[in-house]
């Protein structure tokens, strides 16, 4: 991964050379495999990937399906094999070898499956160690089944992991990509650290999955949830997705002990038998439409490549930075976002604590990013459908709202359900 | 409800005669708001329903939802709202008032949430109670987490329950209609008793729910779970729903503590409060474009209206026992269905030792019912889009076949994955 390189180095940045740059991008083609409404850039590909051109008409080909082949089409179609099938193509995304990766339920419900197999694999030792700002929902699930488990939920502060790790810690669970920082932890290190003081791994791949180079096999990762809707371009709610190494398998068993994940599922014997392999991690009847429409996302990323998408998303992220120190330095942003390319995932953050309202601003004048309390405004860059001139008119946008201080009218201080 | 009119008392059974019925049948116009393959009969609606005309069309909206508003459609378009929404159009089909519904994750994960949940609000009590006929998925489940828990699963049978109950009982967990023998319990009563013993129920109403009058309030129930690509149309995998009697919500938490079951899922909280009321049962982030195609099942059973369909199905499946009686008085079958209309769900079960192939035959003859091992032949009545003029000619197509011998052809006893 490169450095950034110092900004007195550099031309000056122009929206006409930005054109140029998107003009030369690689990646140009695939803009035009989604579909984007006229008049937005949309920097919220980190909360819901944008809909790809394809999806509604494998939908309606899987309706189709279901409609001309009735019961049959769980074999005609293929739909039994779905939740493999999809994992085996979300595999080589993650760096995972075939046999380890399935497409299924939710991240929650699939991070609960694994931290259980987790603790089954240390019987001796009841600490599962997160950080504090790992994504709530990690911590509400592990809150839950450390309770019913017995075991401790252990915080620690992200720079101090490695030295908190200890005999009783069981499994590290971490975020890949602070959902609100955007900072990166070091996969293959808190792993090495973690195997070095006998624990386990889970990592939640939900912002680096189809957006960063990884190499879980490599790095010699245990366990990972995942995502299927943010940049795996899954739809509202896709199925999720987890991958439990190889080598420990056959010594676990899920907690949902549903029928999918039965040796023989349609023998309807009366005992549960796991099956072989990461089959036995499926639970209920795997959700077909939902599965269809992941396909369609995974099958862009891998169209793309994970390794050019990844080039981008560091030009984007540092481009964007660049940005807003040139344009908007007196504004009062502070850049949370690490610096350093090989320490961020596909976004910038910063930090203001008008946050909420400058971004209902940004909304309001086309730019959807997010907000997350107290004080960040989060722009995700999806590399498939964002432009390096949307990063100028977004820097722009955010200047003319700060100088004007359109952001202090009152409809942008009043907070929506979901952000 | 009716008991069985003795054979002798009726007119001869004619397919001119079911025409005619089919014509005077108040549920008639609903058969249009479906599509079927032509030239099929499709007695397999209680494995999967067949496909609402209208769910195409309401997919491919979800979708235009999605590209157009992206994340904001999670307020604009009222997906934050669908797990609830989906849930209270359920309610009244099985006799649930408001705030005790909801439309989530799998049958299996909803049924693993509630057993939870059961043993929570009975803490002196390690038993959970079925009988070894339940689903497979539901004693899979049940297995799983009575060994994490410590609790034990007993098994007694169907006809013996009652008395099994004691003061170990934390909770009788059984499926309404029996998926083999289209049997069904008697909910009121085993209920009763089961309150009489101190212990709660759980029912799984996959093969009811849309099919019968149910009155889960009435009776006192307090814990159901149910299925959505049955009975409800809801498409394969389709979103499961669950029932938390009103008067237990407060006292238990769900094992499955995702941020969507989170007082405020969007303040990401670092510590899990559950929300007040059903919605604690959620977990993660809901499957919108799986929630939009169930809604739209959902919606056809209640305009069509539960009673209504009941009255069908009795119908139905009392004129098809009928006719087997009839037409294959000498081909070898047992119906095990209940002949009694109040102890039955909308399915007619034959046993018969070739039942595999003899089922092969009729599907490749246009009659699609299944097969259950290890011997029997299932038909199941969706009176939504089943006509009394299918009966007879399923029958007579099951006659021809036993009296050609057609089922003996060897590409009849090759099983498929899924049947």
């Amino acid at each position: 991964m490169t450095s950034p390189t110092p900004v007195k180095e550099r031309p000056p940045i122009t929206r006409e050379g930005l054109l140029a740059r998107d003009r030369a991008d690689p990646l140009a083609p695939f803009i035009d495999d989604f579909q984007l409404p006229k008049g937005v850039i949309y920097l919220d590909g980190n909360s819901l990937g944008a809909l790809p051109r394809a999806t509604p008409g494998h939908l309606g080909a899987a309706a189709q399906h279901w409609g001309e082949d009735l019961i049959g089409a769980w074999n005609r179609r293929g739909w039994v094999d779905l939740p493999i099938r999809v994992g085996e193509k979300i595999a080589p995304l993650i760096g995972a070898g075939p046999g380890q990766v399935l497409a299924a339920d939710s991240t929650s419900v699939n991070l609960f499956k694994l931290l259980h197999a987790a603790l089954q694999l240390r019987p001796g030792r009841n600490v599962v160690l997160t950080e504090p700002g790992n994504f709530p929902t990690d911590l509400y699930v592990a809150q839950g089944l450390t309770r019913q488990t017995g075991a401790r939920l252990r915080y620690e502060a992200a720079d101090s992991l490695s030295g908190a790790l200890d005999g009783d810690t069981a499994v590290l669970m971490l975020t890949h990509v602070d959902f609100k920082s955007g900072r990166a932890h070091d996969m293959a290190a808190l792993t090495k650290a973690a195997h070095e003081a006998g624990a386990l791994v889970l990592w939640d791949l939900a912002h680096s999955a189809g957006a960063l180079p990884l190499a879980l096999d490599a790095w010699d990762v245990d366990l990972a949830v995942g995502c299927g809707y943010k940049y795996l371009h899954g739809g509202p709610g896709a199925p999720a997705f987890l991958y439990v190494a190889e080598r420990h398998q056959a010594a676990v068993q899920s907690p949902l002990s549903g029928w999918f994940g039965h040796a023989e599922p349609f023998d309807f014997a009366p005992d549960y038998v796991p099956a072989p392999g990461i089959a036995r991690f499926q639970c209920g009847t795997p959700p077909v439409l939902g599965l269809a429409a992941l396909e369609v996302g995974v099958d862009g990323v891998a169209a793309a490549g994970v390794d050019a998408i990844h080039s981008k998303s560091v030009a984007l992220t540092q481009l964007f930075m660049e940005l807003v120190e040139q344009h908007c330095a007196e504004c009062g942003f502070e850049i949370i976002t690490p610096r350093d390319a090989a320490a961020r995932g596909s976004q910038v953050s910063l930090r203001h604590g008008d946050g909420y309202a400058i971004m209902q601003a940004l909304i309001a004048a086309g730019i959807i990013g997010d907000f997350r309390a107290p004080d960040v405004v989060r722009f995700g860059m999806a590399p498939l459908y964002v432009r390096y001139a949307d990063m100028w008119d977004a820097v722009i946008a955010l200047r003319e709202i700060m100088q004007s201080d359109t952001w202090q009218r009152p409809e942008f201080r009043v907070r929506a359900t979901v952000t």
